[in-house]
């Protein structure tokens, strides 16, 4: 693999990723990694067709290890990747979508769609010789990071909202992950994190949001569709989508198939968020290039509750150009659809994964999705991840 | 598929698998499926050659749908099946086995291996025409149980212990099923589902205990085990075994493989059970053909606590055919090294899967294990099934 270069999304700089950088050196903003030519040359397609279509050796996302721009010669794997994807006939049924279908994200060894990403950028630190990681998220994000340093023997040190339940706080510190619990806004949280990166030599900042290598990992999620399908894509993919990791490495990773010539067309991407939540949804109503500060209010979709994404502006986009579109749901419907999706079709999902099936009538109903399309939709999380909704059964 | 033999495994008469039997009519015992002599042939060969090795359009257990005894044309799936197996570089190096591998069974729809069995066993139900499941159980069968049958449109019934948490409870009548506490002892709660089946029409028994067709689809373990190495199948396979539904159908999958002529040996099947329920252990040490009963203990490991395997003496006979042993561990052991997965490896599992890595120091000791033959560990079910150990961090 030729040496990876990052970008800044702002002042377009441009740095070797053989340093551990988490934001542009020069001007603080988000950096990218730069595609280098060879990616979307005939090489890369056929390794990618191989990959697709023949039996491995690797499994999940290190299959398509050819189109990742992460060293892969040693791996830190877990077993991620490789979801099934199945038809939902009876949900399909109820909402007049015949040919429904759902990838089961959730079956990821820390059970949500995350450790597609922490898989890649782990890797990378590894390969980097970072001995701490850092990271704030008390959900997913935070479980997933923490199992995956154990594995890569990096010690992890996940920064948490002090008011986090106290189940997520120790299932983080289980993994054996140093806990460090912030009074304060969520801002202040990952504010401390990145304070710990800048005093402490050999500390790294491998947030999801910010790092572009996790993008390199959840762009695998694109590969495994148009392997399931056969290059023939499905019409429309819903994401619940709170900083996007999903979304954008969705976007990525078919991008990417459309330059290499072994698609026609991007699947439409929808973005699902709760009511209380909706900066992305808000942006898209409103015709804005960016999201902006928007009143929030507590969801029940935990997983996507976040006010101000970090490329909210490139999950826009994404939107635009897919021909897509966005629906924010109540959690009464967010609620209503999870139990709904456990009845008819056997599939007990997080209340966040949920939302996207609750914005698919809203979807309809805008004509953005017509009946007889093919429509998959991620279940990024398991419903054990949050058993709060059993409590009161 | 030729239609499908059961036959007692008492009394040794047989009977049509068209009628919804859960035991034999005539003496009441168990019922084992006859492997028609196809299944051995050449045609089943090249069919588990080509599933392990090519392509397929189905995924994970019915892959192998031409080697199972479940008429397959409309499966009840939720994608089940198709595990990966990953190297435990630093565990095998704390016990001195540095070729140990550890196959992810929690990576299941409901988050445990009986999904294997449930699928086929719910398969073979609706192919019945059976309106109502019933089941005995408030752990990971009953989950299972519960959301295939909500797939399948089947009502379940499941019966427990009226002691069972209500967490457990609560999961299991998410997915819609009636859930049926009963007072008493365990073989009261078996005994008031079976009476359900004896009186109400259209309701048939599908225990996982009892119900034959469940291990036709447990015996998938051993296809893929035997895909993954390329049929140069590991020394030994270490399994934490209550009734035995895994350990049994393993057995049977290597047996056909075996009578295949497509592998050369077993592995040696090892059985881990829990000091406070050991009565497999026990035969084995006292060289019994059957399991005795003998004082029980509460124990963590929730999953094997069963003091009456109800085909324990075949799982005597699969140890000892095998070359296999078996080890009893402490809760102790049990949690010490459920944590060490998790810290070491970036692995949470359930208590009861961890009895499997405890066992492994007194198989070495034993010299059931030489240090340099390759070990493989089935992580039966997922950490958050049980986060009781979350409680006290």
């Amino acid at each position: 693999m030729s040496a990876t270069v990052l970008v800044c999304s702002d002042c377009r700089r441009s740095f070797s990723a053989e340093d551990p950088l988490w934001a542009c050196p020069s001007c603080g903003s988000l950096l990218d990694i730069q595609l280098p030519s060879s990616a979307l040359g005939d090489e890369a397609r056929s390794a990618l067709l191989k990959a697709a279509r023949e039996p491995a050796t690797a499994s999940g996302v290190w299959r398509y290890a050819a189109l990742m721009q992460v060293d892969s010669t040693n791996p830190v794997s877990l077993g991620e990747g490789n979801t099934p994807v199945v038809p939902l006939r009876a949900m399909g049924r109820q909402l007049g979508l015949p040919h429904l279908y759902a990838k089961l994200e959730f079956l990821s060894p820390t059970g949500s769609f995350k450790d597609r990403g922490t898989t890649a950028m782990v890797t990378h630190a590894r390969a980097l010789g970072v001995t701490r990681l850092v990271e704030d998220s008390s959900g997913n994000a935070g479980a997933s990071f923490a199992a995956y340093c154990a594995s890569a023997g990096i010690q992890a040190s996940i920064y948490v909202p002090a008011s986090a339940p106290a189940a997520k706080k120790a299932q983080i510190g289980f993994y054996g992950a140093e806990v460090v619990p912030v009074e304060g806004t969520r801002d202040a949280v990952t504010e401390a994190a990145l304070e710990r990166c800048r005093r402490e030599r050999g500390a790294y900042y491998g947030s999801h949001n910010w790092n572009p290598f996790f993008l390199e990992g959840t762009k695998s999620f694109a590969y495994e569709v148009a392997a399931h399908f056969d290059f023939d894509l499905p019409e429309h993919l819903i994401m619940p989508v709170g900083n996007g990791s999903l979304f954008l490495g969705s976007w990525k990773g078919f991008g990417e198939l459309l330059a290499l010539g072994v698609v026609e067309r991007l699947p439409s991407l929808h973005v699902a968020q709760a009511t209380g939540c909706m900066p992305i949804v808000d942006a898209l109503q409103r015709g804005l290039d960016r999201t902006e500060p928007i009143p929030t209010a507590p969801t029940v979709a935990g997983g996507i509750s976040i006010g101000r994404p970090s490329r909210g502006h490139l999950i826009l986009k994404g939107v635009r150009e897919s021909g897509g579109g966005g629906a924010a749901v109540s959690d009464r419907e967010i609620l209503s659809f999870q139990r709904t999706l456990a009845t008819l079709e056997g599939i007990f999902c997080e209340p966040t994964s949920a939302a996207a099936f609750a914005a698919l009538p809203e979807l309809v109903r805008q004509r953005l999705i017509e009946p007889e399309e093919r429509v998959l939709v991620a279940i990024t999380g398991m419903g054990l991840k949050d058993t709060s909704v059993l409590d009161n059964p």
